[in-house]
């Protein structure tokens, strides 16, 4: 998950910077900046001169307390130095402009005079401020804050006459000291220090005084002025200078830290993964202190204006009586529910629920806020939009609209595609998930929760399910031989391969939960144990899984299956009842509404296929036909052909595949009702349906009554140095054109049978691997010879083309070619991607983590497309594609038509379908829907 | 060798037909051939319509016999019905234009005037004629010739009274009505005959005569006139109709027939497989017969105006006293050699010799010719081109300027490039050969004939070698384990593996002799056996392997090195006395004076590094640092490396391994000489470097004094399921960085110790596998901050650049970013094949046959690059790369730059320099040569 967010940031990202750069280039020259009349600082509060679309100039928290400012709400007077200082301050050798100090001196003038203090006095209550970087986005790895700026050994005493309680302003003092020492000044723990330096003073002087470490709220005033006399020695020390004594050196300071931390290297790392260009710079935000701690009438609180969690429209957050906002997220004291407020300071909390519906009318987006009660009135201190679950994101989207808040378009835009599938998996209960015990992660492959016992080969899990067991089929990697344990399980777990592996794929295919590459997993097939570290788990033992996080969990852990898959799929009576559901289809209609993509599906089965169906496909983008040869008995008719001999030896073989491959594509064919269904024909390599070990084989020997060495020898013949690159896709039709000719046969005999039965079939017949016009053209006159002899034998008239899957780069250079042949394109992109990136799927695990650490790759390439790379082989195909057949039909199946990044590029590059396994359908039709509204606001 | 002649004759056929169909496109449409005063028939004899530069019209078989007219030389008269008379028959039904008749009437009437003889004549000498087709380029597949056309029951008897030799005439008959029976009336075998129908009649009639078969020259005049009979009676059985009396009946049924063959399966496959457009046609010749077999004064011949095999300036060839041509060439009578025909027929034989040296002086060029002498008077049939060996064409053209009959130019184009290695290669005496028993073939992987005993792994070859044995190193396939056993090698001969296999690329570097995949051999390692069919060889029986052909011949053949190679690389002095020796280094001269694209080489020692600068490379385009780590104990130091599980512990097996590079590389440089040198970091997967037989983990555990299961598990977590995809080239050294930077050191140390010595080194560091320009980034800045480090503390100022390998299609397709750190780009344009097609070299095996067979591919897309596909991704790189670098310099390396198509490709799109393994040096110059005279010659 954590790579498809950082991919999308990353657009995000960088289509943020390409506009604001164009922009820059008209402007006027930097230089241009340095003039005196150039606003620097913008002042909010009671005369506010910013507001929220100026976030570029002020930073996004900046802009939001203008605009909060602006709409009358509460907030603590102060100002915004501008990004603009940031660019003049490293274009000028780390200056600021002459302008900046006569600025600032009028900006907090106004702030003296609002809040009725002084900026260092020593006279009468002291304005103190808080200080905080604040760039256009959010920014890890800046400077944070430092509160209380102003005080000094004068101020400190003109405070605690102020509010008559020195314990509480020496504790101002004593925090500031620590801040500013610690992020200005650099007093930090050097390599050899395992404390803070600050933290150590303190640890020490308890231990002197009190003889143990005590809580720091019994430290008294007197302590804590103790301690404001050793913290500015340990300055001193660590230094060589004094604590700076005068307020405007203290924010010149403060702001000059701000603005050193925009270039330090965890910023520097940040935006180069983000593609933030340096230009950008960082605002500083100027606030008067409010103090949430000075009593009983005082407190501090961070809340949303709804539930993030499940969505319903209640206040949610907590607050503490009397402690400042750091405390509510500090955890030393429990915080209480912000309801609770009511009964402590009614006043402030019907304040607030005002606050509250002002901000969503204003930002039409649920919001996150901070605010500060100071002897009973409220300030608000921060407000931006909310983060929250898929079912909320859900939920508000869909109230809103209701609300007249956003519009449907809008409310499509606020449902972020690639959390959809959280919406659909089964779910661990978040109690026994903390009670459980976590002892390894994998690659999240298939959304959802599952436990079971674990079994460690297809045949004995398939028993272990016919017993009545729930089962966990686990294995060091799994193959198409596996396919039957796969079925009986309840989840896949793997110790090796990747998010693209078979495994991974399978499952997704199956919406069978799945975690796959779980790397500490050590498994002994012989000996029936997994080894994770010193824990082992035997056959029938209990693992738990969860395919969203990744996370593996010893013992069992009960799941619940979504409300949304039970009324989709079984139930839709009760479904229709939950709210959850609604607004589940109700979202679906408005995608629909706004697409232009299609979703198709990829099946192999008509339970598949029927699910997809429900999902909201229109067809099947990809059947691969090969599956349907691991079922039951097929396997050995399907041997029996690779072993064969001689043609007769193949086509006797094959002859008895016909009327299973027939009865499938009947099958599907019914389930389609007349949809399209894109079937490819045999693709993956022979050895992958041979036995491979001696026990197997002798089986098998035993089975077709033919020589143990014989079987040998032909897995021998058939292995590979990469089989990815082999003996493989229509190379295996080129070299037995009899079995193109039995499929071809079995597909429009099955098509022939559902027509006389009154259904439509419209099968496209889809030749793989094509790298060479001729390659298609030989087996394109296979099939449209046996379609014609179906024809006549069946007198029925067939509707069906013929295409090719794009998935060697050579085919999408010569497209052109290929399109005199090929009705139709469907991009390969996981093979496309394994060739144009020259990575196996299956090997990356070795250093992808390295690439991604390096920022080599954004994301993992085969989860979400590479569009550099592998999209200009699709757009170069596409080109050429509709030169020679301007109304060639072009699709994308695999992996990629279910993640949102990838569908969008599909919508953009002007793709008529995305194909994606069944659970994948609903993700990969609303990323189709934001697409297209995007797309339209773009205009 | 058939596949890159093919492909050869591909292209050219390619580049002729475009260039026709632009003058056919600017001419008038089509139609306006079959107005009346279109000229369908030129005449050919005294008076001549057509000559040589009318091939088009002509065909090549007709534009030569108007040629020899012309010059006067004695050519049966004729004429030749046009390829325009072929486009008519298919435009229109397969009739013929109104005037054509007519026109071969006034033909026939020339030619019988000239002969004094009349065609269908009962009186007098009858006029009988030759048909044959003739396309622009002699084509396998057409119909070939039908003699004596013109015979009926009448003729016959004109024919016998004017020849008074019944028996001849009778045979003449016979023989036309067999030939016309099955070439133009379809009389053939059925599909359950097993002989030819007409065959079939004779061998009944000499058993029922004779009791026996006997030889046709023992058959009567009676016997003839009993066959001729049998034989009109079979026609008329087979085909309903009897035999056509009428000689212009004849005449026509034999054009049509000639152009019917144009669209016969077989043609069209060859039209297919070679790119000749339908629209070409056939011409049809008609000439008058002459008789070789009338008597002791006449005979026929075909001989070269200079000797083929050698390329002596003698005329060769050879005849046969009373016979026709074919008899000559069909094998039942031994021929004379032609010097002979001075003793035996004077007279002709000094008009043979200067008709030898007109057509000469005409042509430019030996040419072969058929000749007849009926009766003392000669006559000339045919002309063409001569085929010739390498050696041959070598002497040719130098002799062809020393005699002014062609320019230097000229000279350069005569010989083949894709022969040009049998002047190099050691050979085996061709009388040796014959007696040998070949028993198998491969393909042919290293040019050259080698004969030693054979051994099965490599240790046994390297102790075999030492006792002073010759040895031949058989392996089912090679791996870098293999390479002392290699060295000590005569020659390498493997059962699997394509012409790129590991084994393949190897041979060619170092010259050594090497067939591989020859499919037939059994290897069983174990028994130390080898058996091909049933029979068996064991380790120490003799092979003898022809790397030039791929033939496999059981015992011992001996082998000669060739003068040029003793040469160049040992014996000057003697080798310039030889002629050979001297026309090879006048013709590299003429290629560097012609070329423009540069020939380094791939070299990985000193060694190899002066062969190669000996064959004229200037520079080395690729050296593989991989190698280096297979010599004595190198391989425990890189083993140990990759075992370790730290940082610390692999610097300190990579400490081990700098001294050993350093000295590589300082020795490189010292046989450089100041020429540049492509040094590619370390590339292939690292469990290539470890052990995998258990015996040899065993061994290593003990050698590095760690646990065997270590090892075992090292290997197993190495192990990839698509090794070519997976952790190679510089994702090793983005997750081992301190790899780059030990070889990068070893680079640069080498350089400062040799430029301390006066010798300029220059190093061009290449990062292997980039498809990112991320990836470049990272690595550039190490070998960058090393090479500063260097600089530093030896106090020198290196000349070095970096760069990349182009070699994924991602690579390509990103070459404008990639341009922005890489100073060059080589194209690794193997592993570009077999990503773009998705083909992987090692196993392509199964099906590479098939896709030829089936016109797929026309050539192996490892030995000649795939222009259409590889060649556009070449293409895009280039122009990307020169849009963000103009002077970026661009290279190949890698087995195609010794491919001459290939070649002349990497001029065309205009790379710096190929480069190829040494031994293929001279034919890449000489490829590059003829692509910059053909290259100016076409502007």
């Amino acid at each position: 998950m954590a790579s498809k967010k950082t991919a999308k940031r990353a657009t995000a990202a960088k289509k943020a910077v390409r506009k604001p750069a164009k922009k820059a280039a008209k402007k006027a020259p930097r230089k241009a900046a340095a003039k005196k009349n150039v606003k620097y600082v913008y002042s909010f509060g009671q005369k506010t001169d910013g507001d929220a679309t100026m976030r570029n100039l002020l930073g996004g928290k900046g802009a939001n307390l203008a605009e909060m400012a602006n709409i009358g709400l509460p907030v603590p007077p102060g100002f915004t130095v501008t990004t603009e200082v940031c660019t003049y301050f490293y274009d000028n050798g780390r200056t600021y402009p002459e302008s900046l100090q006569s600025q600032m001196e009028t900006a907090i003038a106004k702030m003296e005079k609002e809040m009725g203090t002084k900026f260092g006095a020593t006279d009468g209550m002291p304005l103190l401020v808080a200080v905080r970087s604040g760039a256009r986005d959010s920014m890890p790895g800046m400077m944070d804050t430092i509160l209380n700026l102003g005080l000094n050994d004068d101020s400190v005493e003109a405070l605690t006459k102020a509010t008559d309680n020195p314990r509480f302003a020496w504790d101002c003092y004593r925090r500031f000291i620590q801040m500013y020492g610690d992020v200005v000044l650099g007093v930090q723990a050097g390599p050899d220090e395992d404390i803070e330096p600050f933290e150590g003073v303190i640890e020490g002087f308890k231990h002197e005084k009190y003889g143990k470490d005590v809580i720091d709220s019994s430290l008294t005033a007197e302590d804590q002025q103790e301690l404001v006399k050793r913290f500015k020695e340990l300055v001193k020390v660590r230094t060589g200078k004094g604590f700076p004594t005068d307020p405007w050196e203290q924010l010149r300071g403060a702001a000059g830290a701000v603005f050193g931390s925009w270039m330090n290297d965890r910023a520097m790392v940040y935006r180069q993964k983000y593609g933030i260009p340096a230009e950008w710079g960082t605002a500083v935000n100027v606030q008067a202190m409010v103090f949430g701690n000075t009593g009983e009438t005082s407190g501090s609180g961070v809340a949303f204006t709804r539930n993030p969690a499940n969505g319903e429209n209640e206040f949610y957050g907590e607050f503490l009586v009397n402690a400042q906002g750091e405390d509510v997220v500090a955890g030393v004291r429990t915080p209480n529910p912000v309801a609770e407020l009511q009964e402590v300071m009614p006043k402030s909390y019907k304040e607030l629920l005002q606050v509250r519906k002002k901000l969503e009318k204003h930002f039409k987006d649920v919001q996150d806020v901070e605010f500060t009660i100071q002897e009973g009135k409220l300030y608000m201190l921060q407000t931006r939009n909310g983060k929250r679950t898929a079912a909320a994101a859900l939920k508000f989207s869909i109230d809103m609209v209701k609300e007249r808040l956003i519009n449907w378009e809008t409310a499509v835009l606020r449902n972020p595609a690639d959390q959809l599938d959280q919406l659909l998996a089964p779910i661990f209960d978040l109690a026994d998930v903390k009670k459980a015990k976590q002892i390894a992660t994998g690659l999240p492959a298939g959304p959802g929760a599952a436990s079971g016992k674990i079994y460690f080969n297809a045949e004995r899990a398939v028993d272990a399910e016919a017993r009545g067991e729930k089962v966990l089929l686990t294995r060091v990697e799994t193959s198409p031989e596996d396919l039957r344990g796969m079925i009986a399980a309840e989840g896949i777990l793997t110790a090796r391969g990747g998010v693209s592996s078979h495994a991974a794929l399978v499952a997704r295919q199956m919406g069978k939960v799945c975690v796959c590459g779980a790397a500490e997993l050590q498994i002994d097939y012989d000996k029936k144990i997994l080894t994770v570290g010193k824990q082992k788990f035997k056959e029938g033992d209990y693992l738990s899984i969860d395919g969203t996080s990744g996370a593996v969990y010893a013992g069992e852990i009960k799941a619940a299956p979504s409300e949304i898959i039970d009324g989709l799929l079984n139930n839709k009576k009760a479904a229709q009842k939950t709210e959850k559901y609604q607004n589940y289809v109700k979202l679906m209609g408005w995608c629909e509404k706004a697409t232009r993509l299609q979703v198709r599906t990829n099946a192999d089965t008509p339970a598949q296929t029927k699910n997809a169906i429900a999902f909201g496909a229109v067809g099947i983008g990809l059947t691969r036909t090969e599956h349907m040869f691991f079922e039951g008995d097929r396997i050995d008719a399907m041997r029996q052909m690779i072993l064969a001999d001689s043609l007769e030896g193949r086509q006797k073989a094959l002859k008895k595949l016909l009327p299973y491959q027939r009865k499938d594509f009947a099958g599907i064919f019914r389930s389609l009702k007349g949809l399209p269904a894109t079937i490819r024909l045999l693709d993956p390599p022979l050895h992958e349906f041979l036995p491979h070990t001696k026990e197997q084989q002798m089986d098998l020997a035993r089975t077709l009554g033919i020589k143990v060495e014989t079987i040998m020898q032909r897995v021998a013949d058939l292995h590979e140095f990469n089989p990815m690159l082999g003996f493989r896709g229509c190379r295996l039709a080129i070299s037995y054109p009899e079995i193109a000719e039995m499929q071809a046969r079995a597909i429009f005999e099955a098509a022939a049978q559902v027509e006389k039965k009154g259904i439509k079939a419209r099968p496209e017949v889809m030749i793989p691997l094509v790298g060479f016009k001729k390659e298609l053209d030989i087996q394109t006159a296979i099939v449209h010879r046996v379609a014609k002899e179906v024809e006549e034998k069946k007198g029925v008239k067939l509707t069906y083309s013929v295409g090719t899957m794009i998935e060697v780069p050579r085919g999408a250079l010569t497209a052109d070619e290929i399109a005199e042949t090929a009705q139709f394109f469907s991009f390969g992109t996981n093979d496309l991607t394994q060739t144009c990136l020259g990575m196996s799927r299956d090997d990356t695990g070795s250093f992808l983590g390295k690439y991604q650490e390096e920022e080599i790759l954004s994301a993992n390439p085969f989860a979400s497309i590479d569009q550099t790379g592998v999209g200009q082989l699709v757009e170069t195909a596409i080109e050429k594609g509709r030169k020679t057949r301007p109304d060639i039909k072009l699709g994308i199946c695999g992996e990629h038509g279910g993640d949102p990044a990838s569908v969008k590029f599909c919508h953009n590059v002007g793709l008529a379908y995305v194909s994606c396994s069944p659970f994948r359908v609903p993700v990969a039709r609303l990323a189709a829907a934001q697409a297209a509204i995007e797309e339209k606001r773009a205009k």
